[in-house]
């Protein structure tokens, strides 16, 4: 009985320490994350209890990842093992003109692979919020049909569905195009996130080439009606340790947008996204405005920024004090 | 036989490595420090005799301490060794909108609980500087005392007294204000540190909404005559990675200042109050000017921002090349 | 049967972690380079087979220098092993004010001791390009031998010769000054890589005061009638970590240049001048024009800047990026 | 509604890492433990639904220590969070003829300071078993009282109740003796742990001077009938990396006796006793014998002093290999 | 033109670093290693070049692989890169009753999809002996197919042949049985080394139930008459920190064997069986007799218990020392 | 004015961490330490006020070496600083068969080179004892001279003399052989340290074959009278880690022997010798008799095999444990 759900597989993240090249690295910092599970965890540590759902292999580093969910004070109990290996990511850092780099080895994952039969009739009891992503039908078929049974059945219970469209086009490879597959997912949502490059990617809406992020919006809600809140985050990038982030959210024919926060230095820059979206389940499920909400979730991207790992480890008031300019930065005792 | 003595706790420093958290660090460097060793240790390096007056446990962390001091050349003879245990504090350094962190153990330590029976005689026998701090008589009564005793020798043998007067709210917890203890120990030294915050707060003198420093100066003076300088540091904080930095010496109705120091990156910035301190402290015995004093302080503490660790360690000529202008930061060999 | 070929001294580095003080060190991490390995080190990741040449102690120190090379792929098969020492450099990193800071320790080597008796007919059969350094002849008559020698053969076989120039005062100390050795051995080189002061101590060319860089290489050309190309950077160091860098390339009485580079935050700057060099020597063997040589030299150079250790770990896709202003930093997956 | 309760504090455990002294550590790994939380580890990895019942403080710290819990699967579900500072311990791990070496640093803790109002009657609804040690009773009077309570209401709802009597001297300072304080706690006990000193330290029975375990346990059983079950372990110390351990269990007049143990070496001795409670409360609560819950339980011991940190990670068939004689440490793979 | 060439698949090895399980790293040592590649890496370090040939990924891990190889002066020029994944081990090291342990995460690897098209003839133009294990017809069909096309060559060129026929049930996913495949292979080697159980799983040869190493060895020569030598070491576990090695070779009706060492502690006894076969093929290479041989060869297999890593790190001296019973643990200056 | 004083180099010590060998190594730890330097920081910490005579560079490195010198509460006020390197050392740890290996980096360091010019008489006020050993007049002959004037003025203030003869055959490389020096040296020494080998290399007395320690000790005695005392410790080394230590005192023609310790595992091995001379030195300054001065000796060198680094860090009790019998290794809390 969590107020919020997420679907989406887990992976081992193997980070080359410091400022290490990935050819460099004689050691790899170890930690756990996925872009779901990562807006579960920032929730669950700001109160809001949050169940994570996936597949994970029945070996030493599925039962570590499931401990990783848990110490984030996830709820890990419909969380199935089963056979197949550990998605995993090799990450190194950027710095200034040199990008940082995900390397990515999650084919033939359990997750991929499982045959994903969850009981969502009783994972979504009492729940107020689901959460997919783009990424899991990217994975396999099967995942895919989780996500849409997982979606059907929120929707019939009245839980909100909320999706991050988040085009990778390295993930598809089992047959499948984004726009095969994620319409029919998209049709049963509430709110999803993407650039006007997703849209088009995923959705297949092409807009005009100089169309605003309101009428992108626009074009999208003609063909998906229930989706009535569109988001994005708009990342200016000078190098890898300097950029800026700004938020925006749609709704109702109206474009609320947050401050363009200007972040630098940048300790890691993983999970933004994840954290973005996490602020905005925190602020909706407490009824914050429109605005409110964008500028708490863009704060909770920057903050994230500042933090090493895929989660963003932070309290809400040290959130607040990005989205209220207040984040001076002073020593705290 | 030391040139300048100070007295004050000395805490276990244990800081989450790196860029992490305090929450996901699983391991924790040690170092020792504390405001009035921090000056003693930077004043030794550059060879001015110091001796540090502490209580430290009797257990394997005070034993580690005194070592710590002893390798940045502090005479140690004077420290007491007793019941009790050692003041410990968690540190997380800050990273842009992400502040640092203390985290606070140090209730109950040796130095609290210790009667603190120092033969100050004996210990100022030969110094020209004597350093105390705020902290001191907020831990404990019995630490006040210690305090209040050692300026009484420092002032009957003509010996310099210095104080930070440091305004730490969470310390005073034996039932005492700060306005019951400090004016009579300011009433006999002859320079303090502090901004008009720490001077209200633990002075109890409050100045107009608009006074200037000269003027709160001035203020203070006409209640402690004894006082002949102020100093104080203005820190602007932009982000936890970027803040500027300017000294301030007032002395003789006359107000001096450094330049305004921009610092980014930052390293470390904990220790950087006490490095200005033992900037005055040299300059003054090394009879500098006003504005050769203030300049070479303010040096020391935007020196400190990259140095890790509680402690300066930096050679003067480091320090003179940034009150110079001349810290270009080209490679040296 | 190498492309390219270089000769220098190897040293082993140790460095203090992080921001670690040299005095602070609890440990140090272990790399080798040197000025012209570092350049034979980028070039053969670039797929231009590359030896390099030097001598190294027949001990573990010796052997380990060795694998580090073989593991950049450059052949090893004409380095020698001696007795002597393994030369070594101590470096301390630099952050804002504070800079970064090299104690060499690599007197009586193995290199600067043995006579050296390489045989350059075979070394540099089919070779395309030979590179020497002012280091080797400032490290013992030995040393200054064989280094002519090989720019002997070199020329004699049509091997283009460069030259870094390179003015280290400190290392010359068995006797000669640098202007009774370079000039010869720049006599009998074709490209030269040095600042208007190098040109001054090592060639004994002083300029007139306000001379530009195009004016100082044309009074080193009436000299010096072999070299066709002479080489600069120019760095603008604000502070340990900011700085500006800038290649120019003089030929044929034209100047080329680079973008004034911005370069903000710095990994580690060591080997950034042998980053540049490495691009010169790859865009020659392309056949690439001068001005586009000197972009993606300069390029070179700047990324290094972001990269651990002595030697240049990257793509020449990510050197382009720089290059061509489109290294944003964006996430690589 | 978990199977298994505990009650007792949890600390912060700083060891020196690998080989080094308490006073020559840099850094400290950060772990956490308890000897009653860490039985709950154990079994909450064997499938053992496990809750732990504690007071932590409202910092960083003790957020820590929950994640930690959780992330052995513990239900933390009724710990407080209170005033007060986290109970620490500095441990040295021992090699050959040097002893390990706790310091403790637990005084003040939020777990003695509270007035620990817990609702046993929810906390053990539905518990099959709830384990206490003589740890708790020893920190303040508060901490003896909520043990007091938690077995009282145990008791009446038919939970099982065991005890580790664990004398620690340096614990009692809030002005009671063992004596005043353990009886009646163990008057409402099933089965008690300890060796024949404990129970004349705690219990205050003095077994005649040559007296058998069986004939100190007959003694005790005649003044505290409930206590059907008297566990031991006998560990003989040959040097700190090589000892060897025996387990007793005492029952219906009858000694049974695990296998005497060979360690060698010895990786982490901590928390080998409370491996071995948990060996014994899962044999229990699976219905085993006496024999073969005290081999199991001697196994967990063994196998305890192979794993780094407080908690016994071990799956329960390589306890049972040990059991059975077959962890002859051939490669896995 | 190396004397040695070895074919198979590289790994990457991620172990738990210290004595930490693999479910309580926070980080994971990285290194590479394969059974075959191992041998060479021993041979190329004591002056026998080698040539080892795989198929890596063309990703950073691929590459860093390569340079790994490289590092221990293996020719690398004949390794392919190719699309798949890198293959992975995760390693936990075992103390006492803790066993080692090895996570495979090695399926769909770039080795295991790959054509393999090598071009040996001119892989093996010059070699003196060819090196194969049980593993790679394990992997896939293709893999097994290029071991038979290298034996094939390599038998027509009169270049020995040797074979580790090492059954690991776990591997052999393909659809076929080591029956199916590994007669073939055997038929046109020289040398094999097995246990006798291994022989009754790859060759299907079952040896009467009480049958001699020598019995077994007569059995497989009848039906493999190529097959002159046939080598064993026998391990007995005593636990993971105690364990006793032995060799034999049994060649024309005669049984060899070393000493039965007693190896305690253990380091790491990965590749140990890989450190034997190096040292049969350094012996025979230099026409040693069967008894110096399997003399030299299990000690450098107890050797290589005493280094970190899958390689066996060692001069021929250090070898010859156990050997002849001289390493008696001297301090060496 | 320090009771004990001692000459010698002190050597920055570069280990290769854990269990990997020099060439594995990607960073090393970082200590001090150097013979006669251990045996007066070892007394230091027993309370016995040491002060150590050496000169050390003028950089970085020298100003570490002190730091760490004081750090062990050693007097530091007599050492010279220089130019010249610091003497290095590198150390790889044994195990097993693999030996410990120590490769020397010592010449043309700053002791080596230096004039030496100790004011003797100063140093010495006061003192009870003086320590040098064979290592300083193998260095160079300035080292020798400065020894000689030490023992002269000692011998004059009737300050008892001790040395370790201890013969390194490689360190004499300037023209000397130790029987052109040492003879004069020991001829003013009260206490000698050697091997019947070290006698016969050092003072080229050849004692007949089968001589027993008594029969050397009493040839040398006859031709170096002031000689009352001798002192030998006996390794049998059984492998790296598992060795025999015995301690024997000669004297007034009898011979007292510690019992034989059996050592394993072993931590750190180096300085063991500097530990029973510690111990010696401790024993003999507190009156006890030669059968308890060699009992604690030994027991402090059997000790320190379980403590890193150069120096012994124990306490008198804990030595005091090993001596009688009673350090079985049980936890200490």
């Amino acid at each position: 009985m969590s107020m919020f759900v997420s679907l989406g597989e887990v992976l081992l993240r193997l980070s080359a320490p410091g400022a290490a090249r990935l050819t460099q690295a004689t050691s790899m910092d170890v930690s756990y994350g996925g872009s779901e599970a990562n807006i579960a965890a920032a929730l669950a540590s700001w109160g809001i209890s949050a169940a994570h759902v996936t597949v994970l292999p029945k070996n030493e580093l599925g039962q570590t990842a499931v401990a990783s969910l848990r110490s984030f004070s996830i709820d890990t109990a419909h969380i199935q093992r089963a056979e197949g290996r550990m998605g995993i990511y090799f990450l190194e850092h950027g710095h200034h003109v040199r990008s940082p780099k995900v390397v990515y080895d999650r084919y033939h994952s359990a997750f991929a692979l499982d045959p994903l039969q969850f009981d969502w009739e009783t994972i979504l009891a009492g729940a107020k919020w689901f959460h997919w992503s783009g990424i899991t039908p990217a994975i396999s078929a099967a995942a895919a049909t989780a996500c849409k049974n997982a979606i059907a059945v929120a929707r019939r219970k009245g839980v909100r569905v909320s999706a991050d469209i988040n085009y990778r086009r390295v993930l598809w490879q089992y047959g499948k195009k984004p726009t095969d597959m994620l319409p029919e997912l998209v049709s049963q949502s509430d709110m999803i996130m993407g650039a006007p490059a997703d849209v088009e990617n995923c959705l297949g809406i092409s807009a005009p080439p100089r169309a605003t992020f309101a009428e992108v919006c626009e074009l999208v809600q003609r063909q998906f009606p229930s989706v009535r809140v569109f988001v994005n985050s708009v990342r200016t990038s000078h190098h890898a340790s300097h950029q800026q982030l700004q938020g925006f959210w749609y709704e109702n024919k109206t474009l609320f947008q947050s401050k363009n926060h200007d972040i630098e230095p940048i300790v890691d820059r993983i999970g933004s996204g994840d954290a973005l979206m996490a602020g905005l389940v925190y602020s909706q499920l407490h009824h914050k405005s429109p605005q409110e909400t964008i500028s708490f979730a863009a704060a909770a991207a920057v903050f994230k920024h500042s933090v090493p790992g895929d989660v963003l480890v932070a309290d809400v008031s040290e959130i607040e004090a990005v989205a209220n300019d207040q984040a001076t930065g002073k020593l705290l005792r």
